[in-house]
Parts: C-alpha cells; structure tokens; sequence
C-alpha cells in the first residue's frame, strides 16, 4: 500500500462534483468541519446532510472513523471523510456530549473559533486567560475518548496550556508559521516547538490569508517554508489542512467570522473592502491540485519518504494514535 | 456457548445494585428504554447517563449494539445493555434523526406510546388511521439502516400495517395476548399471528397490568399462556420483554402516562384508586428471577430447546438479523 494522501481540513461547499475531485485528485482522506457556531442540535443537522451524501454517494466517499479507514479507502478507490468541530459550541456547556460527538464520529475539535469560549480564549481576543476550569475537564474528556484537540484558532497562552494539559498528542490542523506571513491566526515559532515535541501536528494551510503575499504566494515560497518547517520541527510532525473553502458563497465567510454573537460586523483576517473569500493562489484550486505541492516540496530538496509523510502518511499515523480510547 | 439470557425490555431505575442483580441472574442481555416523551436533545441527556454508568462500572456493563456484543457479554461475565426507545419523540419531525440515532446506538423504536405520533396510532385513542405519511417513510428508513419497530404500544390497525409494510421483521417488545388477559395494551390473536408469520417476535411482560389477576397472577398462569402461544404462532418467536420498573418512584409511572401532552392526570392502565406502579407478581422482583420463568416454562412440557430459545436464543437470532443495514 502506497502512503496516503490526507487533506487535513476542507470546509468546501461539498457536492458531487466535489467528490469527484477528490477522487480525480486521489485524496485518500479529508477532514471536514461540521461546526463553527452550531448548537449540538443543530451540527446534527450537518451529519445528516452528511449522512444522506453517505448513502447517495457510496462509491465516491463513506465515513471515516479510523486510521483503519484510510487504508480501506485506498483499498476501495474512495475517499474517507472524517468529522471535526472548528469550535466547542456543539457540546454546549455538557462535558457528557464529548463523547456522545465521539460516538457519532467526530474526530478533532477547536477549543476556539477566534472568540473566547467557553474552554479556552481565541486568537482575535485582547486577553487570553488560557484554559478554564471546563477546559481542563473537556481536554482531559477528549484525551480519554480519543477526540483530537485542535488549537488553530485559539491564542498563544491558551494553545501552549493545552498542549501541556492534554496527555496525549494535539494538533494544529490548519495555520502557518508567524515566522513567515505574521497573521493573527499563523502560529508562533514557541507554540510550534511545543506542539511538535510534545508529537503534536501542524496542518498547513493555502487559505490565501494564511500565506506570505497573500493570493500572489507562489508555490516555491510555500514549499520552502514548509521544508524550514521541518528543519526546524522535524517533518514527521508535518501534514497539510488546507483550509479549502471551494464554492462557498460570501455569506458563508460572514457566518463564520460573525455567527451569532454580534450584532455587527467583523471582518476577521479579511477588511471592508475584502469582506469576502480570497481567491487562491494559481497552483491549489482544488482538490486535484495535490500534485503541485508534492512535486514544490520534492524541488525544495526534501526527501521522498519525507513527502510522503507530510502528503498524508503523518496524518495517517497521528489518525491511528489519536481516535481511539486512552 | 450456552443459549443467552436476554430480557428484552427494563425501565428500572438503573443502578450499581441493579446491575450486580443482573450479574447475579445471570443475565446477558438487556434492552433498556432511554425515551418515553423527551426531544432529541433530553433523550441524548439520558444517553449521557449511561456512558456515565459504562465508564464506571466497566466489570458489569457495556454497550450493546450488534448480537455479537451478546455473544461477548457472555464470554466476558457481564451484561450487554441496548437501548430503545418507547416513543417517536426524539426523532422530532426528522427522518435524518433515525440514521443518527441508529449511530448512537438505539435498536429499537415504538411508533407510538399509547397516544397518536407523528407516525401511528396508539392503543389509547379512539380511531386508528393507521400508518401516517411519515411513519411509512420511517419504517422505509428504520428498515434501511437496521432499526427494529416496536408496536408495544400501539392500536391494532397501526400495528397490522406496520406489519405489512415494513420489509423486516418487527417486534412488539412487552405485552401479552389479549385471549389471556384483555387489556388494552395486550395484543389481537389477529396481530400476533401477523406478526409471528412475518417473522417478528413477541417479548411477554410480567408488568402487572398486563397479567391475568394482575399483581396476584400465578407463575403457571403466566407460563401455561406461553405454553399456548408457542402452539399457536411457534415457540421460536417468542421472548421475553418483563417491563420491569424497579426502583422507580410513582412519579416516574406519571410521566411515563403524562408526559407533557395534558394538563390532566391520565391514568393509563391505573385508577385514581391504584395511580402508582403495582406490585409484582411474588415470582418475579428483579433480574435474578428468571431462573423462576426457566422452571415454570420447563414445567408445562415445553422442551428445553424451546425454553432456552424463549428466554433469549430467540432474541439473539433477531438481534442478529435486525440490527445492521438492510
């Protein structure tokens, strides 16, 4: 079995078409967002979209729960869609729907969505207080049923709480390094450190905010961040999670950067006169994509085995220590 | 292997105590009610309080979801719990809810509980219209991904149709025969005979008002009707369901008659004079007296294969045939 190809983070306007470029693109694995402010009613509502995309489209995509299903989806020529949280609103203030999520296959959750939460503070805000006292208990929750934490959109301090509270390994499943574009939402040189030694993940993103220059990045440029990435972490901590937002119409940036709870409006990493989705950068539009940035990460010098493991095969064995029980 | 003891229908108060009762009966299987009238979101409330119990008391319960958890229960000296619901409420007006609910493990499901669902009609109104639009959609989806319907509850026309249009073998979980005691929740030689031949089982309560003589029925009453209903319809489908609601306080028989739907008090198959849970029968009180059922059944001539057939080797056939995808 060759190594798999593993997006870490898609929130695409998902459709068949989609799937079909998925499997036009040979992606083995995706993880896919279900919530960024739903209830826990209402990102059930997702899965049943979800669901009924299972049982219409059985032979493009099924539900991933295990390291075990990357390979049965390369076996079967399909693509495995996995569950994740980009914030804690599903599980409400109930630390019991941990692992009830858990049981209805979610895989990685944020402590945050930019906001302050209720378990830890997000990236946008002035203060960050680091986890509280649920956050503690849901991080510990989340170790026991083998539900990933993902601090992509949270702030230092409480990144690097969670990172030290949790036991077992956590994840950044989406952001860049600050060293190389200093966005918000791109992570410090210390939390990347800590991330990593403590065998933890970093999930790179082509969301055009994420990048140095923008959508102007060029893929040489990404390429060689990532390949200082691995000199500095190591490139066995490395994956991809792009961030895709394909065929998603303005409104649905705006839900995600104002949701509910204000009344106002904010633009998140993007400005009035930028209010909607960026374009992406020429080389990743969409899933078919993937072969521009193996063979930018080949031309950096770094080696197959290397590649391989941040195309996919780290993903796969972080997948295979992290979503079963402690 | 010994043939299982599965009791197919508890809704006691569960509770350590309880569950070493279990143990002490021997009992492998048992499928409890999580919902009586609660939305989906209350019902998952209750779903929260056994992962509690499962985690901390993993020595004498799991959760079950396949026969082969039976099977395991067996081998490992504990009893598999499977859960159920009475009623249609936590599906809400959402079909998508059954495929999730079937992911979070629920087998069973009553159309109705004694009142008109969404779905069917209930023993308790006074015209039955049969399968409703959405209840013939339903059973189409509880058919699909292996959820059984339970017509307990249910008027006869409802549970004649439920019957004919459901492309697998239902169940009617706990009643008795209304040629033996003519209550309005025992059960048509009509519909027993439907279902038999369809290939559905019938688990016989010991719930006192569903007894010949109520609360002072004989054990060999009790076991010469299954002597007769093994005649009758085959002794292969039937079971064991007892109703048993130990511990509970009278509240609970309240909202299990009430629940939110009228401001009035209903009394169900009580009386003002007699409003709380009557008391059992002196044969049964609790999960260690099965052995009591066991003898009388072996009494009345039933063969030994027939008898460990109707105190669970029935049900984990149907376990078997009924709870994975058409």
């Amino acid at each position: 079995m060759t190594t798999p190809l593993i997006d870490n983070l898609q929130y695409a306007n998902f459709s068949p078409a989609i799937f079909e470029q998925m499997r036009a693109g040979g992606v083995d694995a995706v993880h896919v967002t279900v919530a960024y402010h739903e209830s826990f009613r209402e990102m059930v509502l997702n899965l049943e979209r979800w669901n009924r995309w299972f049982e219409d489209y059985p032979g493009l995509i099924f539900k991933g729960t295990t390291a075990a299903d990357v390979s049965r989806a390369q076996e079967t020529g399909r693509t495995a869609i996995f569950f994740g949280f980009q914030n804690a609103s599903p599980i409400e203030d109930d630390i019991g729907l941990v692992e009830i999520c858990h049981q209805l296959g979610i895989r990685f959750m944020q402590l945050t969505y930019n906001n302050q939460s209720l378990l830890a503070t997000g990236c946008y805000e002035a203060h960050d207080t680091g986890l509280t006292r649920m956050g503690r208990a849901v991080v510990a929750e989340m170790n026991r049923v083998g539900m990933v934490v993902d601090m992509s959109h949270s702030a230092e301090r409480s990144t690097l709480e969670a990172i030290d509270h949790s036991t077992r390994p956590i994840a950044i499943t989406h952001a860049n390094p600050h060293w190389w574009h200093p966005a918000l939402r791109n992570k410090s040189d210390a939390v990347l450190k800590a991330l990593t030694r403590a065998g933890g993940m970093l999930g790179f993103s082509v969301y055009p905010h994420h990048l140095k220059d923008g959508s102007e990045c060029t893929l040489d440029s990404f390429c060689q961040m990532i390949a200082e990435a691995a000199s500095r972490y190591g490139a066995a901590y490395l994956g991809i999670g792009t961030d895709l937002c394909q065929d998603q119409p303005d409104s649905v940036v705006e839900w995600m950067r104002v949701g509910r709870w204000t009344k106002a409006m904010d633009y998140g990493e993007g400005s009035a006169a930028q209010a909607g989705f960026p374009p992406m950068p020429n080389w990743f539009a969409d899933n078919r994509d993937f072969g521009n940035i193996r063979r930018g990460l080949l031309a950096t010098g770094l080696t197959p085995t290397e590649v391989d493991g941040i195309m996919g095969g780290n993903w796969h064995r972080f997948y295979a220590r992290g979503f079963g029980p402690a």
